[in-house]
């Protein structure tokens, strides 16, 4: 039973979101998991208890480039990514497995320096590869999955109006770095560095879990890009109070050779950065790391959830789409 | 620190399994995990017990043609993949994580029915799909991650000389219909079909872990090689009795096509069935649809663990390898 529109429709046509709101449909809603797709992580039930699991593919020339990024700071990234998304559950990273596709002819210190890259990051926090598969391909493709424990998952679609919503990590020092090196330059170091091996808050997830966090995510696609999703699960609308962000320096000086470019839009809608943003309620302690930089409220009459900055929306894409 | 020999050599110098042992060197031993890799599932602790997990990954003419196979079957082939691996562990998989490389030009409908077989292929198991990942590749590449649950999980390196050698499934039929396929025919339709669409014996992972097998593994490279990592992991020979295995009907029918070749050897060495094999102790009584075909024994002096057939080693390479 085909949908006639996505008959004639290619992947490129209906993006990535598209997509994967459409095998949603199509896979059905599950029944048996704590909490299925949709968030940074899914839960699974296991005896006596639950596991957090959550996916990524990594493909060359779209998530990394080999003559940007070593093939350590490849492995650094890919496994952050991951554990990103269990610290954005409130959660602790356990275990990985890494599967492989590899071109024949690539070198093996290459792929020996992505596994040290791999198990340099996950000893930050504790993390162990339990498994994987290698098989050849004609580009290099890195899946990863990540499993790991929470007391209390912290999801995206339980932020409430009344809110305030904070953020811990860096801000746009990644985008800044992409678009330093997508001009050619390889300066400057700290926001090439950030795009090459980004650092997650790794102790901020489990504490604003526990000061009672209601809806958190990490900024992989751009800050505006990922609060809309809270913004739509959780049914509110965030209002960004730009006077709040502090505009780091290498920023402020791409956005400088980029010909005056707003630094701020790096910090709103740069994405690898991998801060988490999050929506604690307003009588909340914040903890350490944290930075208030809005508040949530109900829609107005016919309006959406949505992510407004300084009380009114923010021109231009809010962040990173594939396929486009 | 690298490798001196490994700087200048490549992916496919080294091998699939070389390059996995060397990789699990430089990962070091996982301390936190109750089973990590080197078995179908690793073994991860979750809070009040454990759950299986194992992870594959297939890429495009290298595991499926779109030619040969309809996007619905590249579904369930890539589900049954997966979960015969906890299959392999007698347990029973619970959800799956899938990730997606896709080119943008593929068509919607290609993806969808791909979703549908991976949904059709969990539903016999009761399995579902907990979330993954969407983004553009060069090539069609498939992810999937499995978790599952065991009481008791079976090993490959736990079983005993003197134990009996044991198998359950389809054997054969997937090989021969590879090399029909692969010399341009679409028959003998059985077999073709398995290639396509295999029938893990779902049923005879846990009837055998509650029977008491000692070793189980999954027969995806065929049963010699898959049998030799049983045999090396618990440091025993294995003899096969070739008397004891039926050839199907199919199978003589394509080596009989083939100009007369050994139809045996689709049986033993033929992979993608995903049948079992298994140790027992030789007190246990088989359960309903395991079949008897050989006996574990110590290695004789300076005869190293390995699998012979009829009591002599077996010409030929025993099964299918990457990167070759």
């Amino acid at each position: 039973m085909r949908d006639d529109d996505a008959v004639t429709a290619t992947v490129a046509d209906l993006g990535e979101f598209g997509l994967i709101e459409l095998l949603r449909q199509r896979l059905g809603s599950p029944e048996r998991l704590i909490l299925g797709p949709g968030d940074d992580a899914a839960e699974v039930a296991a005896p006596g208890g639950s596991l957090l699991v959550s996916s990524d593919l990594l493909v060359e020339n779209r998530h990394f480039r080999r003559d940007w990024s070593s093939a350590r700071e490849v492995g650094r990234k890919a496994a952050a990514a991951n554990l990103s998304d269990i610290n954005a559950m409130g959660g602790s990273p356990t275990a990985l497995t890494i599967s492989l596709g590899l071109p024949g002819t690539l070198d093996i210190s290459w792929v020996t320096d992505l596994a040290d890259g791999i198990a340099a990051e996950c000893a930050e926090v504790g993390a162990e590869v339990a498994g994987g598969d290698i098989t050849a391909a004609d580009q290099i493709v890195i899946a990863v999955t990540v499993l790991g424990t929470a007391d209390r998952p912290v999801r995206r679609d339980t932020g409430a109006a009344g809110d305030i919503v904070a953020v811990a990590g860096d801000l746009g020092l990644a985008g800044a770095g992409f678009a330093a090196l997508s001009r050619g330059f390889r300066s400057p170091r700290s926001a090439v560095d950030v795009h090459r091996v980004p650092h997650p808050p790794y102790a901020a997830g489990p504490q604003a879990a526990a000061a009672g966090a209601t809806a958190m995510i990490d900024v992989s696609d751009g800050l505006l890009a990922d609060l809309g999703h809270i913004a739509r699960a959780s049914r509110v609308v965030i209002d960004l109070d730009t006077s709040a962000f502090e505009v780091p320096e290498p920023v402020a000086t791409v956005a400088e050779a980029l010909g005056g470019a707003d630094p701020l839009r790096f910090v709103l809608t740069g994405g690898d950065d991998y801060a988490l943003a999050a929506l604690f309620s307003p009588r909340s302690e914040l903890p350490d790391g944290w930075t208030r930089v809005g508040a949530a409220r109900h829609p107005d009459m016919d309006e959406e959830p949505r992510v407004l900055v300084d009380g009114s929306p923010y021109d231009g894409p809010p962040g990173h789409q594939h396929f486009s």
